[in-house]
C-alpha cells in the first residue's frame, strides 16, 4: 500500500530530500537478526528530537505504522515493519552529548553504539554495565528498548538498573522527559523503566541519561568443569549464595562443549558442564575475592578448576565460549535462538528438562548462558526442513517447561514478533489487559511498532 | 458523608464484623507523619489477596475512595483520606511467605515490617537493601509505594532496584501479577517498577517478591570534617568517583552540627560540614577499601578524619547524626521536612543556595542526608507562627532552586498531598499528562488514593 501523498509531503517537510522510498532502502530496512522480512514504505533518519515529534504527529495524523530502529541486531523481529509504514532509523542520531564523571552519568542520543560509548567512558574510569555480545554494533536505543544485557548483569544489573532518565516522543506525538539526572527519585510514576523493555511500542527514545559505574581496575578469570549439570548448578547456587558476586557466571552444557570441541579442538574441555567465572575488583582485594569464589565453586562433582594468571591464559579459558557461535552456525545456519530465564535453583531441572524434550522431539539443542541470573540461551539447531518443523513443537514445550519452573520467556532478547503469541503462557489475562491499557495511554492509535510485543 | 448501606453490606460480606466505622478507629486512621488530618468513613484490615480484590470492586461499584495504608509513617500525607472513604490498613497482612536463599529472594505480604524482614533474613546472611530510618515500624508495602530508601541506597539502590515482582489489585478491581521470580526479565512492560513509587494511586500491593543481597560480613565507619560545605562536597564527588562505593555517605551541614552539639555536647564536632562514611565488605578486603575511601576523603578543606576501630567508637562517631532528630524536635516541633535531590556535583550550590534563602526568608534551615545520592533533607525549623508562614514561602523557593540545579522534588519520601502542587515545577505538562493517562489505565474511576501525587 503506497503512502498517501500528503503524508509523504509531511515527511519531506521534516526531512527534506532525506526521505527514502526506493527499493534499495526498503530492502535494507526490511529485516533484522530474526528470520522475518517485510518492507517498509519509507525510511527516514532523524537527527533531532523535534524531527521525531513532527514524524510521530504526521504518522498519527495519517495512521501510518512507525517502527524505531537502532542497528537491527535484535533476534525477535522487533524492527521488522510487518504492517509496512515508516522505519525511523536512529543510526545518525548518535552523539554522546555529555559525560559527567562527577555525577556518574552520561547523556547520549539513542543511535550511539554501545561499544563506542564504552570506549568514550574508559578514559574516565567508568563504564555502562549493559554488555550484550553485540556491543560493537548495537545501539543504546536498542539496548534500552529490549532491556538488553550480558554477562555483567549478574553483578551490575540490566538497563532498568542503569538508566536515570529519558527524553522521548509518545505515540500521541507528545515529546516528554521522564526520570532524573540524579541516582534517586520519588517524584511520580516511573515512566523511565516503563519505556525500558517496551520495544518501541510506547514511545521513541530521543535521549537517555545513563547511570555509570566506576570500572574496577582488575579482573580475574576462572574456569570450572563439573561431572554433570546438577553439580554445576549447585555450584552456581553456592557462588550466588556468598557475598562476593562475580561479574560473569556463565554456563555451558555438555552438548555445547562437544560442538565447540569438535570445532576448536583441545582448548575446549569435554565435561558434563562448564562454568566460566569472572571476578573484578581492585588489585589488593582481588585475591581474597577469587579465594571466596573458588571456595564456593569447589564441591561435589567438580572435575577441574583453573584460575588464569595472565591475559593470554584468560583468553584460552574463554576458548569454549568463543567457539560456540561459529560451531553452531556451521551445523545449523537456521538456529532458533531463545533466552529463557528461571530461578537459579531451577537450572538443573531446566537443563535436564530440555535434554528430555530434545530427545522426545528429536532435535539437537544446546544450552549455555548467564547462569548467575538463571538466564539460559536455548539454541535449537535443526539440520534440515523436517527437523526445523520438529524444532517449533519442541520450542513450545520448552516455554511451557520454563513457566512451570517459575521462569519467564525472555531474559534479555525481548518478545518482538517471534514470541508474542507465547505471552499468554507467561502473563495472566489481567496483566496483559493492563499492558494493553498502558499501550493505549501512550499510543492511542496503535501506530508504534504494531504487531509486536503484545499478542 | 456516610457510606451507602449497600456498600457497607458489601464490606461486611468481605470482612465480617471487622468493618470499623466507629469514631475511635476513624480518628486513629485519620493521620500519618504529616500534619494533615482527615477521617475515613470506614477502616478495614485485609488479610488475603481475594479480600482486596472484592474490596476494590465494591469501592469501584459505589465510587468510594480507597486509601491503602502500611504503618502511616510517611511524611507527605500520602495515607490521609482527604476525600473520606475507606482506609485499608495492611498491618495484619504481614506474613513472610518465603525466604529463598538459593535464589536470593523473599516473598512477603505488604504489611511485613521492614525491620522484621531484616531480622528474619539475617540468619541466612542476606538483607533487603532499602533501609529507611523508620525501618523498625514502617512496612514493605509503604516502602514500595514511596520508593523509600536510606543511607545504603548509595551502594545498593532503592526498592526499584531491589524488587523482582508484585501481586496487586488495580483500581479496576483486577488482581494481577507482574515481574518475575528471576533477577532478569524482558517479557513485556515493567509494571513492577511502575507500581513502585506510585503511592497507592494505581493498585494495592498484596504480595512482593524482593531481591535480596548477601550481607557483607564487616563494616567500617569513618567520620570526616571539612572547613566548609564546598570542600566537603568536593570530597563527596571524589569518593563517588573512585571504584569503592561506600555503603553510606552522609552529610551534615554547619547549622545542623551546631544544633546537635548544643543538644548532645562534645561528642558532636563543630565544623563547616561533616561526612559520615561507611564501607562494607569481607574482612580481608576491608582494609584496602577503607584505604581507598580515606584517600578520596582527604583533600583541600579536610579538618579531621577518624576511622573507628571498634563498635563503640563507631557509635560515638555517629553521635552527631543521632542527635539531630531530637535536637530539631526540641526547637521546632512543627519542622517541615523535605528530601530534595540534586546531581552530586551541585550539592555545594544547593547548600549555599539554601543558606541564602534561609537568610532572605529569615527561617532556620538545616540540611543533612544522603550526599552520595545528592539527596538532602532540608528541614525548615520555624519556631513560631510568623516563622511558619515565612517557611512556606522559603520552601517554594527551595524547590525552584532544586529544579534549576537539575534536581527533583523528592529523593525518597514521595509527593503525597504535601508536594503535589509543586509537581508542575519538576515535570513537563506532557509528562504529567502521560502520568494521568497511566493513572486512568489502572484506576479509571479515580478511586485509589484520590488527591495524592498528581496535581
Ligand atoms: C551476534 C549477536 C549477539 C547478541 N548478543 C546479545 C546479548 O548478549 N545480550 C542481549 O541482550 N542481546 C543480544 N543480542 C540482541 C541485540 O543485539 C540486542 O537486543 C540489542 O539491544 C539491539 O540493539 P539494536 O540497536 O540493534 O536495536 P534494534 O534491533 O534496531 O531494535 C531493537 C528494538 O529496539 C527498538 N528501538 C531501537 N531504537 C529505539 C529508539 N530510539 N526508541 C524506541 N525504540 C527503539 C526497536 O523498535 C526494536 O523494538 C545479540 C544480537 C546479535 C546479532
Ligand atoms: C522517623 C521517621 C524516619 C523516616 N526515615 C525515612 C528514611 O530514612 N527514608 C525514607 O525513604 N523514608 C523515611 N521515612 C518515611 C516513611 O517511613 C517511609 O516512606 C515508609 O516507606 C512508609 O511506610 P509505611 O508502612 O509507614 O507506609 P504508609 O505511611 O502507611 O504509606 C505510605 C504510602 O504507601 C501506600 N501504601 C502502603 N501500603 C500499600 C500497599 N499495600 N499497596 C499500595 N500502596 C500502599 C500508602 O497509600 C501511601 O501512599 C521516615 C518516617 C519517619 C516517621
Amino acid at each position: 500500500m503506497p503512502l498517501p501523498d500528503p503524508f509523504l509531503h509531511a515527511l519531506q517537510s521534516i526531512f527534506g530530500d532525506d526521505v527514502h522510498t526506493g527499493m534499495a532502502e526498503r530492502l535494507a530496512y526490511a529485516y533484522d537478526n530474526s528470520r522475518l522480512n517485510a518492507q517498509p514504505d519509507a525510511v527516514v533518519f532523524p537527527t533531532e528530537h523535534t524531527q521525531v515529534e513532527a514524524l510521530v504527529c504526521a504518522c498519527r495524523q495519517y495512521r501510518i505504522p512507525l517502527v524505531a530502529r537502532g542497528r537491527g541486531s535484535n533476534t525477535t523481529g522487533a524492527t521488522v515493519p510487518v504492517e509496512g509504514g515508516v522505519v525511523a532509523s536512529f543510526e545518525r542520531m548518535n552523539r554522546i552529548l555529555r559525560i559527567d564523571p562527577a555525577n556518574r552519568l552520561a547523556v547520549v542520543e539513542p543511535g550511539v553504539i554501545n561499544g563506542d560509548l564504552q570506549r568514550a567512558l574508559a578514559p574516565h574510569g567508568l563504564f555502562w554495565p549493559p554488555d550484550p555480545s553485540s556491543s560493537p554494533w548495537c545501539s543504546i536505543g536498542g539496548n534500552l528498548a529490549c532491556n538488553a544485557a550480558g554477562p555483567r548483569a549478574v553483578k551490575y544489573g540490566t538497563p532498568r538498573e542503569n538508566t536515570l532518565g529519558l527524553r522521548a516522543v509518545a505515540g500521541t506525538g507528545e515529546g516528554f522527559r521522564c526520570g532524573t539526572f540524579t541516582s534517586k527519585g520519588a517524584t511520580g510514576y516511573d515512566l523511565t523503566r516503563l519505556l525500558i523493555g517496551s520495544e518501541g511500542t510506547l514511545a521513541l527514545v530521543t535521549e537517555a541519561t545513563l547511570k555509570l559505574t566506576p570500572r574496577p581496575s582488575a579482573i580475574r578469570t576462572l574456569r570450572a568443569t563439573y561431572r554433570d549439570v546438577g553439580t554445576a548448578a549447585q555450584a552456581v547456587a553456592r557462588i550466588m549464595g556468598q557475598p562476593v558476586t562475580p561479574c560473569a557466571l556463565e554456563f555451558i552444557d555438555e552438548t555445547a562443549l562437544k560442538l565447540a570441541h569438535a570445532h576448536a579442538g583441545n582448548d575446549v574441555p569435554l565435561a558434563g558442564a562448564l562454568l566460566m567465572i569472572e571476578v573484578d575488583g581492585e588489585p589488593d582485594t582481588l585475591d581474597a575475592a577469587v579465594h571466596a569464589v573458588s571456595a564456593a565453586a569447589r564441591g561435589e562433582g567438580l572435575e577441574s578448576l583453573h584460575v588464569a594468571t595472565t591475559t593470554e591464559e584468560a583468553q584460552k579459558l574463554w576458548a569454549a565460549r568463543k567457539a560456540l557461535s561459529p560451531a553452531q552456525r556451521t551445523i545449523a545456519p537456521d538456529k532458533i535462538n531463545e533466552d529463557v530465564v528461571v530461578p537459579v535453583s531451577r537450572l538443573p531441572e531446566l537443563v535436564l528438562g530440555i535434554r528430555q524434550l530434545a530427545a522426545e522431539h528429536d532435535v539437537l539443542v544446546v544450552t549455555f548462558g548467564h547462569a548467575g541470573n538463571g538466564n539460559l540461551h536455548v539454541n535449537l539447531l535443526p539440520r534440515d526442513a523436517a527437523e526445523r518443523e520438529r524444532a517449533q513443537a519442541c520450542l513450545a514445550a520448552v516455554f511451557a517447561r520454563v513457566i512451570e519452573l517459575g521462569g519467564t520467556l525472555s531474559g534479555e532478547h525481548g518478545i518482538g514478533r517471534a514470541k508474542r503469541e507465547f505471552m499468554p503462557l507467561a502473563l495472566q489475562p489481567a496483566t496483559l489487559h493492563l499492558m494493553r491499557e498502558v499501550k493505549r495511554a501512550f499510543d492511542p492509535d496503535g501506530i508504534l511498532n504494531p504487531g509486536k510485543l503484545l499478542p
